[in-house]
């Protein structure tokens, strides 16, 4: 489908279900292989530039396992809500306090992107806003219950129940929220040279 | 799940598998009646108005076939782009021509909904509007040879490769260019009574 990509062997560096789904609706051919990185940064960044630095972080560890032909993907999704960021939530409790402060408001999802060959790295983010609807506590707790979303940033997956009934309004890209920026992807890769 | 519509047997009125799979994610119980109607409506009708009166009309075939207990949901949903409606292709060319025409701009996509028993009927639409980046004559043919979009209003379907390459942006529910608005839908459903 691109040509230009035809000399490399495209690795996604993420073990998100959704991630692959997502590139593999490209119809681009490329490989899985996860390495674990500690979502760790630096105190001070905000917003964008966390998500941006982790999604450099994780390409990072990769180096070593990259050879010439290599075309790395690596992306760090973040909720950022009130100058907070919402991570994946610890436990029943913190899943709860953080669907509680989405409910009824708008807030961001950001996933920062890095494109990466052992010559040249690409480094962009998407943000897409989202608005939920007031959920009852009945509503939070059955999604909890039932999703257990404790590997997910902000304690919801917009595809799943959480996302039907509580999705109001979005402003950008659906396949954001899901954890690729997936237009915005299948652009920066169109248009790649080193 | 929702206790005031315990009393009735959900119908949905429609063969589209996008609307099956998004219905079944609310965890509520129904069962799918296809009935085909004609989607015709009077000349002069735009934009919301035409999906609306699609929907109501696809409801009142299902007349007979209700008793006291059915809940029926129908839907119709169109492609509205510069004062005109961009229904399913008749062929290739068709098919070409309203990708070309999307190509680069902004259009809306709204679905109209019926909800209906035999004594009451609620009816409203949802818009959602998408901005297409420029496809390429190489892109938008790759699609429509290896997608067939001759079933989908505007000759695509928002969750295939043409969803993921050429949708920059989404203002509204994501869901509702599936052709559903199940957040809309959920909220009308939590809310019913007679």
């Amino acid at each position: 489908m691109l040509k230009n990509l035809e000399r490399y062997q495209l690795i996604l560096g993420s073990q998100s279900p959704r991630r692959q789904e997502l590139l593999k609706g490209l119809n681009i051919p490329f490989e899985v292989k996860v390495i674990d990185v500690e979502e760790t940064y630096p105190q001070g960044l905000v917003g964008v530039d966390i998500s941006m630095y982790l999604a450099e972080k994780k390409a990072d560890v990769y180096q070593p396992f990259m050879n010439e032909n290599t075309l790395l993907i690596t992306a760090d999704t973040i909720v950022w809500h009130e100058g907070q960021i919402f991570g994946k939530p610890t436990d029943k409790t913190d899943a709860i306090r953080m669907l509680n402060a989405l409910s009824g408001k708008t807030h961001q999802v950001i996933t920062g992107v890095c494109i990466s060959t052992l010559s040249k790295r690409k480094i962009f983010s998407v943000i897409s806003e989202v608005r939920f609807a007031k959920l009852n506590t009945y509503e939070i707790e059955y999604y909890v219950d039932n999703y257990k979303p404790y590997d997910k940033a902000g304690a919801y997956g917009v595809q799943e129940w959480i996302g039907f009934v509580a999705v109001e309004n979005i402003e950008g890209s659906y396949f954001n929220i899901m954890g690729l920026p997936i237009q915005r992807l299948y652009n920066e890769l169109k248009h790649w040279k080193e």
